[in-house]
């Protein structure tokens, strides 16, 4: 613990949305804090590259700088937040944090499921805190819940919505508020989505905390470019309709499941069941679920994004790493990084996609005329894939109409090899829409 | 941190059904646990006063103790884990581990709603830990998320499912699987329920909960005693098939809010909108939603009960304590019992429930003739009760129709003048059935 005269200190890389928030957080409750630890938290420097624009928090004079190692190397800076996002210079600067002998926290979900490893064997030397709470599920506690709270448990599977955009465009389209284009558009106008939306859409975003959630749930590291992703640019409002009449909602989930074979993990859009909670997660809101070998089922509920709501976990952290401080300079790391001795965080391999199995959802274009459906129902039936059912609804467009078929479960490789068949056959017009059903979810296979 | 050579120790005061999952999470996850800490948690001692029945979990010889003494002053023992349940003996035995440099970890929420400032007085004396995460919310990890993960936000409100048992009956009559009385029977067969249930159907179990999150949350201590508590016993399937087609869930909720005036704070059958999560919280599962003035909602589910479940809760606590002694012996309380030094977790009032106002469902057995309902409005009219909606339908019961009112938002001491004076009337043939309706849940005032 710090000696109770002095407070603690912190420095601010990245004076953005979260940065502001982390900001005002430290204000509104400096004094339930200081309450709470018995010293107060305080703000000693904040870097950004802009120190003109009126966050509207105010700042003692001489706080802003535009120098980043100058706040590294304040010695009243005993704990470094990085905000910056990206790598690079994030990773350098966080490592000159960690070797200065400060304790770090960020939001950096890219970094962390890059580099996690690289600043955890830094930080374990040290004896300093790595947190990075904000950098999934927004201000969702969940991985201290999964590096403390569970630490006991075994984790079997670990799935769930962890990005608030495309959920929120996923529900907005849900709620008959247009196309994918269009919905996208006007979150971008509310400043929900970036100008740049591939991270959120195209399952990267989603990646990365997959990534990182797997190396705390399971004490395994995978490798981002070995997970299958998938995006939700391809769902269309029919696709949403026929879930629904179907009982289900399609969520861009990240899947994970630590399996004999290696880790099961993959991102893409999937049909939930209407009875399952994940399929209640509306809007910019994230859901995680676990399951452990004796908890069985747990869900954590939150906002996914957002300053006020992302700066609570950046907070978390500071004060974590200002109770692991003991007489006012870090020592003994008292939970490490990966809630484990990094030394212990094993690399596994993924388990290669096309080796799954699931069922699906498959929406064809074809030509209205006889014919059609059996021969997709022979290309299918050579692959050995069983169709649950059919169902075919009139349609407006000129000579084609929508046929949409339900798999029993079928391995994927088998599937993609139909589907590319398929594709060749001169009735289907446009290219299938294919979204995995997830009726086992938090089930033991 | 312990030396690498030695072993922590634990000893269970309590060889039941939660004691026997602890020992069989210790046993099942001994490696990984070893592994994450770096050195093991051994099971050195375990007191009960039954040391003949098979519990199916092998034991070293010598470990199985009647003497609870013998296992609080052996000093192999460094963690006691309090499994007994009740006040006596089990404050007596916390108290004495405490003051000999053990810390404590328990499932019983009776005793810390009722002695927890007295445990951690006597912590924060010696410097040891009191963990309780298993008292509350079974397997959920809500305290630790309270104490540490939302330390730096301010909580508004904190409202949930917490008794697994009672959210089981009500789940079940939902299900049509009979009334209050024939569904208790049947959990009681099962060992869903306990040969006594009042703690559990009369509320008083979610009560110890409540004022157990009250303190963690709020940073306030609160009398169980002024809390006002209604069990399940009244409520009919009738009542949870007008729910249903007013659209709400019929759940046991217990229900805190951090107010200006005191805590409001209260236990009873409320009415959920099934657009809000709780209302799918099915069976024995449990779910503690928060809401802070920085994060917003955040919703925790799991299940609340069951021997492997809370198990895992009980080990979460021993590894806590176990990361927070340092060269083999209990040291600086890292985080304090509540969160907070005792001396600012600060006595509060509870609002007085006579002078809080809800949305109401009123059931009246009324006879079937004409007049009744101008009656009851009358009476309703000069309380200034406002009615939102009237349902009568056709009955079996000779000569006796349901009928059910819903009021808009009135006074709790008005409705209980005006249901005083209606169970008067000649033509009310049983006790009202008032249920609360809460459409705000998770919203400000």
């Amino acid at each position: 613990m710090a000696s109770k005269a002095k407070a603690v200190g912190v420095g601010i890389i990245g004076f953005g949305t979260i940065g502001t928030g982390v900001v005002r957080v430290l204000r509104d409750e400096a004094k339930a804090i200081e309450e709470r630890l018995g010293y107060p938290v305080r703000i000693v420097r904040i870097a950004d590259l802009d120190t003109r624009t009126d966050r509207g928090v105010k700042l003692r004079k001489g706080v802003l700088t535009k120098d980043a190692r100058k706040l590294i190397n304040d010695p009243e800076v005993d704990i470094v937040v990085e905000l910056i996002g990206g790598i690079e210079p994030a990773r350098t600067f966080m490592l000159e944090a960690i070797e200065a002998g400060k304790s770090v926290a960020t939001a950096n979900k890219a970094l962390l499921s890059e580099h996690g490893p690289e600043l955890a064997r830094a930080a374990e030397r040290k004896g300093v805190a790595v947190g990075f709470e904000a950098s999934t599920g927004g201000g969702i506690p969940i991985l201290k819940v999964l590096r403390e709270s569970l630490a006991g448990d075994k984790n079997l599977e670990v799935y769930g919505i962890v990005n608030g955009t495309a959920n929120y465009i996923l529900t907005e389209m849900s709620d008959g508020r247009g196309e994918f284009g269009e919905v996208l558009e006007a979150a971008q106008r509310m400043g929900l989505a970036e100008a740049d939306p591939t991270y959120d859409v195209d399952g990267i975003d989603s990646l990365h905390k997959l990534v990182i959630l797997v190396a705390l749930a399971f004490g395994k590291r995978i490798k981002p470019k070995q997970v299958h992703v998938e995006g939700i640019r391809n769902i269309s409002s029919i696709d949403i309709a026929y879930a629904k009449e179907f009982g289900y909602a399609i969520k861009l989930l990240a899947v994970a499941r630590d399996t004999p074979k290696g880790v099961e993990a993959r991102v893409h859009p999937t049909m939930v069941p209407v009875s399952h909670l994940l399929s209640q997660v509306g809007g910019a809101f994230n859901a995680v679920c676990l399951r452990g070998r004796a908890l069985g089922t747990s869900i954590y509920y939150g906002q996914g994004a957002g300053m006020m709501p992302t700066a609570t976990a950046v907070v978390a952290d500071i004060l974590d790493a200002a109770r692991n401080m003991r007489d006012g300079k870090a020592g003994a790391q008292l939970v490490p990084t990966y809630g484990r001795p990094l030394k212990t965080l094993r690399s596994s391999p993924v388990v290669a996609m096309a080796s799954t199995s699931h069922e699906h959802y498959i929406r064809l274009s074809v030509a209205d005329k006889p014919g059609v459906l059996a021969k997709i129902s022979s290309i299918l039936g050579k692959e050995a894939i069983s169709i649950a059912t059919v169902s075919q609804h009139a349609s407006p467009a000129r000579g084609a109409v929508p046929l949409v078929l339900r798999t029993h479960r079928a391995g994927e490789a088998a599937l993609k090899r139909a589907l590319a068949k398929i594709g060749r056959l001169g009735d289907v017009r446009a290219k299938p829409v294919v979204i995995r059903v997830e009726e086992t979810l938090g089930q033991a296979d």
